[in-house]
């Protein structure tokens, strides 16, 4: 491995908040111990190969702006390999301890299904020897079933049989190689699951596929012994009309429906929770109060736009509202925080994609550190304890337990003739507490 | 009873598409019989009490424009029987099958529990009275558990568990009412059943209070022998900021959660379907899949606007979709439409209310009778099928019904190469095959 | 030339509503005569080269599907051509009388500035010599300022003066071309021209040189003896996350700012007006009443979706309501009805292509017979007269001609103490109205 | 007068960012000098009457939770007397130099026009006198022309040029008290002038109406020698489905089009922005550059929700970007920063009023401060600069001077052969830079 267009820049390190670098992280001590484990440990920070070194710039409306050294070669296998070569260059900048990829992040379709499949596997050799020399190791790996032609009517969900199979075999080699790179978990999100029209759709047969798919997948991650977290990644729209693991509710509806709710879990993002009309922390608290929190996308959208924009985070309020539910809940497990965000289209030099990360790092490092101390001082979570406090008295336990009957209910409420008075919700006063905090 | 501001007008009656009149029916001919039996039992219209009775025309930044002569009686429980006598007179005019109401529709709030429940018996039996006379029944009874301020922080998620026994207690007599009253179904709106922020919430707790007072519903349904539907209707947001039965998908997960998907059902309005990013025939579609489709509440929404216009339906491209998917799944058996919508505040005129219902009805028949003969011409439904014909072969069939492994599937594609190639979704001339039926 | 994928498929001719064919105008007679001259002149279709010729079906998530056969030539210039013999080709097949073109939908890229711009003249050139045989005639032509990365930051609003001389000069030849092939307007939609984040952004400079531009373009236009419109098409955003010319009431002011008013109109969009939060009839009807009405872009968007869709229409009842104010305010003018529409990602056949502009024609032609015979009944415009009938009566007339001072129009009411009562908006009843017609 | 509900609680003062205290203000140190003038002056807060006062909790689907001692006295005179007493001891407790409000908000309706402005003028004596023993004054006035049905549909835009009349009445007596209590500004919001349906409005009508009644209202300014500034309010939507004052470039373009341009500004609203589908940055932005920039309504929406939901500002992020613009035009001058928010409907208590104001005023204060050192320290106005460096060439100033014509810089860019290069817009870096400060 020759130079990178990252090879120039010295590795980030954290130099405080009064640190006037712009290349230095200000909050993101990785060492530092809160809660009782050092930060690296909770925020389990990942870079997203696809946004980071496959991203060119395009829109729907432009060319690519962003030219890379590896884009212009014309040999796949050799681009595959510089691209790789500058992915690790950028982790060693980034000092962060994990990655994520696609497939197709990671190496060019083939000619053939043989040919994508042998490719893959030559590639995912060429990771598993970078990693030697790294101390980024793999959050989770994926399939991309949704970018090539044969998967525009859907990859499961697709009206042919030979797409699901097409898709089946990708995916048993992506879980393949996610096993062999050491991956903690296997993400599946379904870009063109869903649809365009239900004129030409039969919902019943598409989900069906789907429940079937992941059926499939459940099994042969048994089978083969990949002990990481089966994670589905909930998205309402785009590029479908309609996605059908919508959000955290309707997964968890749809994982119930296949038996699949202690197998399988969801990796959470923000823009997504957005643009499903939810906020992060709602579909954080979701998914853990249903048990299947698994992992997390950082990134924000832009709420006056319908579309994910996947732009790195830049608002502390919001984000220490999410850390602190992940606190709450007990923190991601096996799962981590992967920055599924890009530079902006106009944000062409390599250095962007630096600034972007040090600034999203230090986002959720900072939000961290706040909500650690909400957390650790408990005022908040006294407030909202005192509030449910009724609720703790053995009659009242007795009524939620299933104890009593509706009528009994009634009957003994009329005869209190109760008359239950309202009380404050104090939203502002909380509203203000967290800001004291940031 | 005396005179009701309906007893000038005659009963509207179906007069033909040619009709000149602006008070008939020009296309719900309710005798005639299409897919088997008359439209007046496909349809199953239901007139809203709090909409047509019992709206005055405010809103957030202005004072009543519709004033009706029982809202300004200081007598309340006379107030209410002019209202039912009106509200039967208007049953009379439109002459539509069924009607539903909330509790606070046809009787005033007491000053305490008890009276409220004797109000509540007193007036239902006004009602049954008047419906002795009446050909309209009752399509579904409903608790208003979200205007009164004791209230406000929910009914069944109250932190308060004195609100809770409130709540169940007047639901036990709500429903006791429905069925006195020959209910086919009993309706749960949550509109208070969710947060304004998180920050003051506990998800947990008032998820797992909401599971259990809907297990008290469902044991009372049997204790009572109340053989109708029990409906939960969703909403994303409005009034609070999130509403757990947010849309079909996420009650369809609560159910499963609780246990009761196979006693409750789900009620769908169309402008709720919007606020929470779906078509209605997409969550009909849902629902239908799920098993869980009960009735619908018929209006519409303005895409344009962020909150529920209840506005009644003028689309007739969008209906005819909803209708199709209504056909395509059997029908709503014990459910049915009901207008849930009211006139705009301008309209201030008792006729208003008739052109609204009229418009609305004509609406729904016209869309149902294009959807029969789309469905009866079976044309779109072959397209459709044709689209998904490799799934019905053998070996496709089998790698559905879970007979071979992910691997399996694997070993099979990579030996034979599979290059699976894309097909037209065909959606312009489906959406043309449509128009052609308008 | 030799064949086109077009070849095979005969004119599409008027088959009436009953005809079942699905390659049949059922309600585009182009020679009827409505409102006094053929509904060819009212409606002036045109076919966008874009959409139709240059579209891939690529999206943010997936590559193309859509392969034409000038796609993959090697020799740029003689791909444009095939392109161009298969324009012409589909301008027959659909028999409409216009087309619509950007410089970059005709012409690759050049090497160079110069390359470019002899490119650009070359092939319209090549196009003079199609017309010569074709019925089809130039509607607008524009300039694509937006697709290229020298545009990532803006056109005219570029930080960089060198990308507004580079605009400058394309725009200027642009305008050569469309005056040589007969256009009747020239269209600029400012694809960049807007802002990713105001930190990085001038408001002030970027606004002034977009008005120095469109000041260089009238004064050309005049130079030239250009007698066609100069028309602005409003965007409220995407691909920027803020456009400058929002929509009709803010170009308006833009022009006013500027003293163009009298000089620029405006090319409206449904789709844009939907992303900027009105109706398309909302828009038409501002654009008439400010008098900058200048063309219409026929097409739709999903108001579920948040990205400009370019859907072929297919709604009668809104359209319905577009064409009404169309006709009320007297027609398009030199503007016409020009399809930015596209088919599907999944619509890949050419096929799929005549069904689309086929609905899309017998939308417009439906809807515009239906508003004519609206207009003609003039009831509806007869109860909104009667609505402000007030204003016609000589007191008030000079109250609103500045003959009253505010404090003498206080004194007069106060003396007849005046109590003005709410008069019933009818919307219901005209809904219904509407509908009637359909 | 005697206690009020605010009498037990001691004036909020400034304690430091330090303080515990729940009832002090951390960052508004109101006599601090910042950029050379008290914070006090630069920011020029204002309680709101309406929301502090006169908001019950109601919504549209719930009665009213927050109860207050002059809500249920029936002598309206005295509550209003009440109602103003509390009104200054409110103040007196938050220590702010301004209030606002609409004459409803002080004074009943009367039961007939003549009765209302006799009511009105008789309050206001009453807040003159309650105004010599405080230092609370008056930021600015305004009419309620939207509550009462007679403003169904609209005040100056209605139909009914009787209503146009009453409106200038009200209009004309606002004035006066608003120039008797020596307001500094007189407001006009249009929660009425706008339409449900275009089918029973005339657009051109109702506009004319509108610029009539604005330039009765500035003739009448300069009669009275009120030398207070008169601005328009924009928003979108809400309570009409659409209103005329829709944004800050809609109304610049309505001013220009009735020539009062020089005349009437713009009072800014968070919340409106955000319906409108802008940020709140870029209204003020935006009316600076066309300069109409007039006073800000500080709140927030949630941009989830789609109705005005007027709540207390939390976001540290978005406010420091509002304030940096404001402080980069030169602050407001006679405008202030009025808090047009209310606490949520749950939050029953007055001390939530406290809560909510602290919390507004500091976020504002905090925001300003911040936003002053980026101004100060002027890194990011010098990178902004930087970017346009090129646009301060002596050739390229001339270009945009309007000293070359189109085929000028045609035949300039051409014999050069330009080749504009894209350069970085850097807008990753400077979110950093901004949270930098934060």
């Amino acid at each position: 491995m020759g130079q990178s267009i990252f090879s120039s820049f010295p590795t980030v390190e954290y130099k405080g908040a009064e640190s006037t670098s712009d290349l230095a992280y200000r909050w993101y001590d990785a060492d530092r111990t809160v809660l009782g484990k050092p930060l690296r440990e909770h925020l389990r920070f990942a870079v997203a190969y696809w946004h980071s070194l496959a991203m060119n710039g395009s829109d729907p409306f432009g060319a690519p702006t962003i030219r890379r050294p590896w884009m212009d070669r014309s040999d796949a296998m050799q681009a595959a390999q510089d691209k790789a070569d500058a992915a690790f260059d950028l982790f060693r900048v980034l000092d962060l301890p994990f990655y994520t990829f696609h497939d197709r992040d990671i190496t060019p379709d083939g000619q053939t299904l043989r040919e994508s499949i042998t490719n893959l596997h030559s590639m995912s050799d060429y990771l598993a020897k970078k990693m030697e020399s790294s101390k980024t190791r793999l959050l989770w790996g994926t399939a991309n079933l949704f970018s090539h032609p044969r998967f525009m009517s859907g990859a499961a969900t697709n009206p042919d049989p030979e797409v699901f199979a097409y898709s089946a075999t990708t995916i048993k080699h992506c879980m393949d190689v996610t096993k062999k790179l050491g991956g903690e978990n296997y993400v599946l999100w379904g870009g063109r699951e869903g649809y365009e029209t239900l004129l030409n759709t039969s919902l019943k047969r598409e989900l069906e596929q789907m429940g079937r798919m992941l059926a499939l997948v459940v099994e042969y991650k048994h089978k083969i012994g990949f002990n990481g977290q089966i994670l589905l990644e909930p998205k309402p729209k785009e590029p479908t009309v309609h996605q059908y693991d919508f959000d955290t509710a309707t997964v968890f509806g749809f994982l119930k429906r296949f038996g699949l709710e202690s197998e399988v879990k969801v990796n959470l993002e923000a823009n997504h929770a957005l643009l499903a009309g939810h906020t992060f922390e709602h579909e954080i608290a979701t998914a853990a109060d249903l048990g299947i929190l698994g992992s997390l996308d950082i990134n924000r959208g832009d709420p006056l736009l319908g579309w994910d924009t996947d732009q790195f985070p830049v608002d502390l309020y919001s984000m220490t509202l999410a850390m602190y539910h992940v606190i709450q809940v007990g923190g991601l497990g096996r799962g981590g925080m992967n920055f599924d965000a890009k530079v902006r289209r106009q944000s062409t030099e390599p250095e962007d994609l630096l600034h972007a990360h040090i600034g999203g790092v230090d986002m959720c490092a900072r939000a961290f550190l706040i909500a650690a101390k909400i957390h650790e001082e408990g005022r908040l979570a006294e407030i909202v304890d005192a509030r449910y406090a009724g609720w703790d008295l053995p009659e009242n336990k007795a009524m939620l337990a299933g104890k009593e009957s509706l009528e009994a209910i009634a009957a003994r409420s009329e005869e209190r003739n109760i008359n239950p008075q309202p009380r404050s919700g104090r939203q502002e006063q909380l509203e203000n507490l967290i800001n004291r905090y940031l």
